[in-house]
């Protein structure tokens, strides 16, 4: 056996904590952690985890990038941390899997978990391992070619299971997850909106499918397929009896609107009795291309017109309109917290320390 | 989180033991153990594992089913288990990934380490994680047909890792396996092999690639390319200071054979103090169709002329002249230990507890 240091830079990027850490949640470290931990001994300037005064019951809602900045965020306030997810991705990996095996879209999830991995060297070894994607020699195209290790694995546990909770929570258990993820829906979903070609409106069409829908600027009315869809149940009791649900920040037509399309989910959104959060984009993609912040929120509200929320996060410099997003967001009932949220200046991505920041003053005594 | 027994059958098949055993070595159980465990409780009939007395050293050589025979019988005597595994395969899922990506044949690597797995409801799960093959459509063929998910598995790691032995020593870590498993070199192996049309050797001919000449059943003069392919040093450190070094069964020029090729492996197999005992085929596959065992042991001894071996174990049922085996096994220093080894009668496949006891007879004081 080698003793050497671990080839890989070992950190958690921008949140790398101690190993050492007493509240860990995960089983205790295997054999490896010792022989291993050396290469991460050597970030010193990472700071640690603050200590997590509560348990309190948070339920974030988004798909990709967004999601997992939220999660990064929330991580550092509990460890009763729940995600669900958008199901409905249709592109890369996870399309072709999804197209090809029958199964749900797993590409989001595996970002979720991985978000969710234990800081320790064996969380982020298979945090590693699931984020992996196949490459092709340079001469040419091969059949594995984008497709991520943590899908395939994934897939493979749902294959097994035959139960995507089940699937999941091993998953999970792989990276000492801190806390669950869920699927929003345990059948694979179909985004459908009403696009135009220009902001006149013009030349309305449908585009079915999320990679299609993600890149029309000009979409109103989202909508989900099947209207059967089956709604995760662990989704909903985690909802009903969170102490807070956020919503957002990701791509919002594609991402963060169909957790109000789904009707069981909406309905438990607006019956819970935890805190809602919705937090605002730093950036428009192609999908809010030209919508200000005040814009966006709007479409969501138009969309579930009766959801009740408490608090709207958003970064001063990506709100164009502060008088406009206040008066949507007091439409919903909520009160507009700003706050710097950028990981660094200009840079369109959160930081998980300032959004836990955020976080901690809008759900009030954390 | 639901809380229903597990889906699957958790049972090692013909091995099952109870998940409470004593002397497990891994790490601790995982939090969903309890929650599994269930499935498997009900086994009542299967015999538990028995006190391994010793943590005696040793080594097992092989590739595919017949390396995992023997492992199966060994995990039952000792903890101290080194599984050394023929690199050469270039069919099916672990010829793909040979081809497309360049990395070792997976292939018999995770078979080995299958067959180490913790007896845990963890280590039987990822087993299965790690076995499970991706099928396709009834209608159609796709891209991951046929690709076994321990072998993208192990990949992943390696490509992430950057070293065979480190890969291979994370997927051990997760299915918790009782023992290592190590490539016999870390680059990837052709078997050749000159071969003739018929037993009167006529038309003889250059066939290269391990699935080529599995085919073949006249075949003589095997052989290693490339010459420079580069030993695992691991290996020839288990080999060196094993207490017992195991070969076969298995396919005995593309399974057995090359571990007596490879130059320096064949020489830490002529140096170690340790006890050499050869297992023989209960049945002939193409590769030595119409030979006898004492044939098949000769076309052994023919490649590696200087082996000294102690000990040769057969099942009298596949022995067509025992004194005919017997002299083949003298010229090699060996003594021949007959015993019944099969799982049922007239069933070509060995069991782990009668070649566990053949073993235990063979290696004396254990």
């Amino acid at each position: 056996m080698t003793e050497k240091p671990h080839p890989l830079t070992r950190s958690r990027p921008h949140l790398g904590t101690s190993a050492s850490e007493a509240f860990l949640t995960g089983p205790p470290a295997p054999p490896l952690t010792g022989q291993h931990g050396a290469g991460r001994a050597q970030n010193d300037d990472v700071p640690t985890r603050p200590h997590r005064s509560t348990g309190k019951a948070v339920v974030a809602l988004g798909g990709g990038h967004g999601l997992s900045a939220s999660l990064s965020a929330l991580r550092l306030l509990t460890s009763h941390l729940t995600a669900i997810v958008t199901v409905a991705d249709d592109g890369g990996s996870s399309g072709r899997l999804r197209e090809e095996l029958g199964v749900l879209p797993p590409g989001d999830l595996r970002m979720a978990l991985s978000a969710l991995c234990d800081d320790s060297d064996w969380g982020m070894t298979w945090r590693d391992v699931m984020q992996h994607r196949f490459g092709s020699p340079p001469d040419r195209s091969t059949p594995l070619e984008g497709h991520a290790l943590g899908n395939l694995l994934i897939v493979t546990l749902w294959e097994l299971l035959g139960d995507p909770v089940e699937g999941l929570r091993w998953a999970g258990a792989l990276l000492r997850a801190q806390g669950q993820v869920l699927p929003m829906s345990v059948t694979p979903l179909i985004i459908e909106g009403d696009v135009a070609d220009d902001s006149a409106q013009s030349g309305v069409r449908t585009v079915t499918g999320q990679a299609a829908l993600a890149k029309e600027p000009y979409v109103r009315n989202v909508r989900l397929q099947p209207p059967g869809a089956v709604v995760c149940k662990q989704a909903l009791d985690a909802v009903e009896s969170a102490d807070a649900v956020i919503l957002g920040p990701g791509s919002w037509h594609t991402s963060v609107l169909p957790h109000v399309l789904l009707p069981e989910l909406r309905q438990a959104l607006s019956a819970t009795e935890g805190r809602r959060v919705i937090t605002m984009n730093l950036s428009r993609d192609t999908e809010t291309e030209g919508k200000t912040s005040a814009e966006e929120l709007q479409v969501l509200h138009e969309h579930a017109p009766e959801l009740h929320i408490d608090a709207v996060v958003a970064d001063p410099t990506s709100v164009e309109d502060q008088d406009h997003l206040q008066e949507v967001a007091g439409s919903m009932g909520a009160t507009v917290h700003l706050a710097d949220l950028r990981r660094s200046q200009g840079e369109g991505v959160h930081s998980p320390f300032k959004l836990a920041a955020a976080y901690q003053e809008v759900l009030g005594a954390w």
